[in-house]
């Protein structure tokens, strides 16, 4: 019953992740709420994405006018300072983010494109596990000099799916000789010792200070 | 520390009603992920919004192509067998295509285009309430031929905001001497007796059926 | 690792509804916090539940010391001016005061004592079902002159549960020859029209005033 | 509109932590539906409370039927086994016993009885905070042998009231001279990277194991 542009436009809403046929009929009123000014500039962002590279070692995002010489690295792997002899597993560009954002990161970073919940084949050739074995053999070849890595840090959510994840590279990783690690669990702000699980408390307990 | 297209894409969609930076930046990375031939989808169609435009009597949208003669009328206002005795006022357009889809309900409808919570005058003034008043008074005038408004059926949320609307509505539409109703209450689905509020539970077995 | 008196204590209380062990526990906590007197006062009120009887009419509860003559109704079914042609079939008790608090319904009450939710054998025969029936076709039987039904509500959550319940009430219940009703729909407090279903909203519109 | 011992039933249970009168009311009809035996067992329980004392040092509970000698110490403080250089402490018993099923910690408690949110002084007082510099400095006087204390883990919750506590607690704890740690931050089950703040990650960065 909305004119044929408004429902194709909340169909085409309805595909972004977390967004069903109400929230897409509110953006597209939002839409019209605004100026024509206002579409234009959203529309040209939209298409400036085609200006967005992806890393040849770590698959972050990169906009191409950061590119250096005929290199296809982003800032972090450019980076000279970092210490290559820490690779930190992530799922997504938005987990590398938060990790950057604390500072207290010196390494480089492998987003491997996703997760896995039951180990399906299908959901495990999904993930950059081929990309991310010959980085880890041969960074050299991705354009990163004097790379060593020394330890593998697994940064997944301790959910299922993160747990699941960090498992199965644990088992293929393994063999590449490298220590592997994990983030350590504690409470998060809010939590509650009540609710803790006994694995959670323990390692509160061990890294007190 | 996301390249800038991306930044800047994060804070147009962060504008989009119920969407944070969070979600924004889930959209970013959904549209990277899309074909680039997918993304000009997108923007075409969010450019055709511009062939939208407000019915002029009750401010539906309905496309450019849709319209009838010199008129600017929606379809529902086209419709020459709906009943012209009955105006239903509704929020957004959203509650009107709610409405429609029982298709219990024969007449006309206005969209008020917000709702107040505190009766503030700013709030108020936001309101379409002159343009109501009008088309009340002499529907003709916006191209609504043989009607005479007997019933103005207010169709808002029972919220604190819709009862405040209502609540004020009420008062203003008075001294135009039509009859004024409101929804009924009842229980919704999945709701419980044990819960519902007096009104509620009164007005669920008088409509008893 | 808690004295058993307090470890006995929270198992019996995790029998209660919508108690798990943790809330058993603080439960346990608040009364070792409480003097001893609140704690005999707690004791001596469970004590007296034995005291507390079920109307033979309508199984509603009732203090022994409200009994009338050797009947052993309770205040509503005793009530000689409530409509005796109005039988309105609820799950439990609260419901029954839930409506009672509306002072809107004149009539009197059966408590069905449960719901189905998937038809099956066990769950029906736990539903007072041979005795609604008897009440139905004989009320003299059970202490109620003067009172011949026309109309039977069923006054049902609007759940999976309470919809099935109603389903098969109104199966059984066609072949008595009285008039089935059920609550009216409608949006509840704080509920909105563009989450409600068509029935719930069909409703609304129709029982406006 | 319920008989006046159901009524003061609600009453009683509604004073119980969590609990308002509609949960209160289906404990109620629990209790009516449980056997008298079974009730009988509740009020036996219940009143066996009193046999439960609080531990001189820690304010632990223990049975009467525990104690050895003429000390009213828990079993924990009994310990001579435990490591009487840490003490851990808690705001209840609940979060004790929570710490004790990991195995992992060697320590004696010390129960504080609450938390203050805002550091107002009548809130301050209900804390058992002369108790705790009483044992802190001389554990002896309260039945341990061999003690001397030299980290205090303050192992409260990460909320707002638990880190207003952690940080009075540290200020008139720093006097007595004695190492003064917290649990370590982290990530809990089910949590996720993206919304863990910088704290949170960056503790989880350096716990890596």
């Amino acid at each position: 019953m909305y004119p044929k542009t408004i429902q194709k436009l909340i169909e085409l809403f309805s595909k972004f992740p977390t967004v069903g046929p109400r929230t897409a009929a509110r953006f597209v009123f939002y839409l019209l709420r605004v100026s024509k000014k206002e579409r234009e500039g959203l529309t040209s962002v939209i298409s400036n994405l085609k200006n967005v590279n992806f890393c040849s070692f770590c698959f972050k995002t990169f906009e191409s006018s950061e590119a250096k010489g005929e290199e296809n690295l982003c800032k972090v792997c450019q980076d000279a300072s970092r210490d290559r002899t820490l690779l930190c597993l992530v799922e997504k560009e938005t987990d590398l983010i938060s990790i950057e954002k604390t500072k207290k990161y010196p390494g480089l970073y492998f987003i491997l494109g996703g997760t896995v919940s039951k180990l399906k084949k299908e959901d495990i050739k999904k993930l950059r596990l081929e990309e991310l074995e010959e980085r880890i053999k041969n960074p050299k070849k991705f354009g990163l000099l004097d790379t060593n890595f020394k330890e593998i840090i697994l940064a997944f959510n301790p959910t299922v799916e993160g747990e699941a994840t960090m498992f199965y590279l644990e088992r293929i990783l393994k063999k590449l000789g490298k220590k592997i690690t994990r983030l350590g669990r504690g409470l998060p702000i809010g939590g509650e010792l009540e609710y803790a699980d006994e694995e959670t408390l323990s390692s509160a307990l061990e890294s007190r200070r």
